[in-house]
This record gives C-alpha cells, sequence and structure tokens, in this order.
C-alpha cells in the first residue's frame, strides 16, 4: 500500500509541492538568506508570487547585490498554529535576478506586495527562480 | 543635539541593543541562516536565551553539522504589528557551538524551548555566541 505521508528522518511530515505553494501564496512575510562575503544573512523580506517564483522589491544593498549576481538564495516562510498544534516551514531555494522586464513589473505591481522598506527610497523587482520547492509539517506535542 | 533615533541608508530606524534583547527575549520562534555547501540555508528554530546568547535545540543534520563545525551562523526574529504600523528584525550573528556543559544544558533546559522537532529524536543544545546584535525598525506606511 502507498501513502502520500511521508516523513523526514526527524519524523516531520513532508508536505507536497502543492501544499508548498498554497502557504507560499497565502504568506505575505518571508525571510531571505544568501551569501555574503562567506557569511550567511538572513533579513525580512514582503513578497508575492508569480506563478511558482517569489518576487520582492529591494532597494539596493546586500540584497540587491547579492540578487544582481544571480547569487543562490533561500527564502523562507514558516507558521505556527497552536491552537491546532501544528507548525510547518517551507523553503524555495534558487537564484535571484533582478527584473527589468516592464510587463513582468507590471504584473508584480499587480500583486499589491506591501512595502518592507520605507517608500520613497529606489525600490527594484527581484525574482527568485526556484530551483526547488520544499516543505516540512510537524505536529507539535 | 544628540538624538538617540537613527536611521540606516532605507530609513528604518535602528534599534537600540536593549530593545534587540527584548525582542529577543519574548520571541520563541526564529529563523537560522548558514552556509552549506557554499549555499544559504534557512530553517525555522524555537530557541530561547541564556544571557545574551540565543540557545536551540536540534537534531544531527545540517544545522548540527554546521554548529559542530564553530560555522558562522544568523539568527533572525521579526514581528509585524499591523496595527500599530509597525515591523521589526532583529538578527544575532556569530558563531554556533554545540553544548556539552552540564550545568549550562541544565540552564537550558529551564528556559523551556517549545520543541520543533518531534520529541524523541536525539537532540543536541547548540549556542550562538553573539558577535553582533542588530535590529531595524519600521513604520508601515
Amino acid at each position: 500500500m502507498t501513502t502520500n505521508e511521508t516523513t523526514d528522518r526527524r519524523g516531520l511530515r513532508i508536505m507536497s509541492r502543492e501544499e508548498c505553494l498554497r502557504m507560499l501564496r497565502s504568506a505575505r512575510l518571508g525571510r531571505i538568506g544568501f551569501v555574503h562575503d562567506g557569511d550567511p544573512e538572513v533579513l525580512p523580506v514582503t513578497f508575492g508570487m508569480d506563478g511558482d517564483a517569489p518576487v520582492f522589491r529591494t532597494t539596493w544593498g546586500a540584497k540587491l547585490d547579492a540578487a544582481m549576481r544571480g547569487h543562490a538564495v533561500a527564502l523562507e516562510v514558516d507558521s505556527v498554529h497552536s491552537a491546532v498544534g501544528r507548525a510547518c516551514s517551507v523553503v524555495v531555494k534558487g537564484s535571484a535576478v533582478v527584473e527589468y522586464d516592464e510587463a513582468a513589473i507590471a504584473r508584480y505591481e499587480s500583486l499589491r506586495v506591501p512595502a518592507w522598506a520605507d517608500p520613497g527610497t529606489d525600490t527594484f523587482w527581484v525574482r527568485v527562480r526556484p530551483d526547488s520547492i520544499t516543505g516540512r509539517q510537524l505536529n507539535l506535542g
């Protein structure tokens, strides 16, 4: 008998790709991890989903720098539902690229992603080209 | 005239060290970023504060592996208070070390950090030796 319920070596249930995408589409706040001068960085981002690609606005700085070089990033979203004793976490891994295509930018703008940085600062849209989308769910004791 | 209100280049208010520590002490869920085979990883962790050092339990795996090698990590916590139009994010950077000292472990256990991984799996306590603790606060438009 086969089952869709699969767990990893830590006993966490592996979420299906569809579940992961659903969680990504309903989330607004994530954290983006990247490597800067050899060291790990984690910063919060508000993002939207363009198909299966997370997109977010950023100002110049370390985030944009990493993006412009096509560096690898990991975008994480999580949620804890204490009431139902459940927590889950989804991670998108891929490369970050600055978006210059006007039609794509218009699509991203229509997602109405809330600003994280102060409005008024110059911002660029960054697209994460997903190589993998994985999620784990835990039933809290 | 001097002021304690300092902003970074993106217009975000820089939080004081005390504010950052207060937020870390009231948080339970953070995300830990580290570099694994050259690529960024971000995973959720439930953690406690032992003085100004975040401590968390982990099972064997990538997180423990990074910790055992004394690798650099970045632990991020954030909160969005839509009602008051405010968001903030605190990042602790430092090196992760597995704790073997029994007195220290007893202190960590007393913090009653909720488990993220399934109970029953072998866990180790990891201490982040902080090199820097920084935070940014944004008044959402």
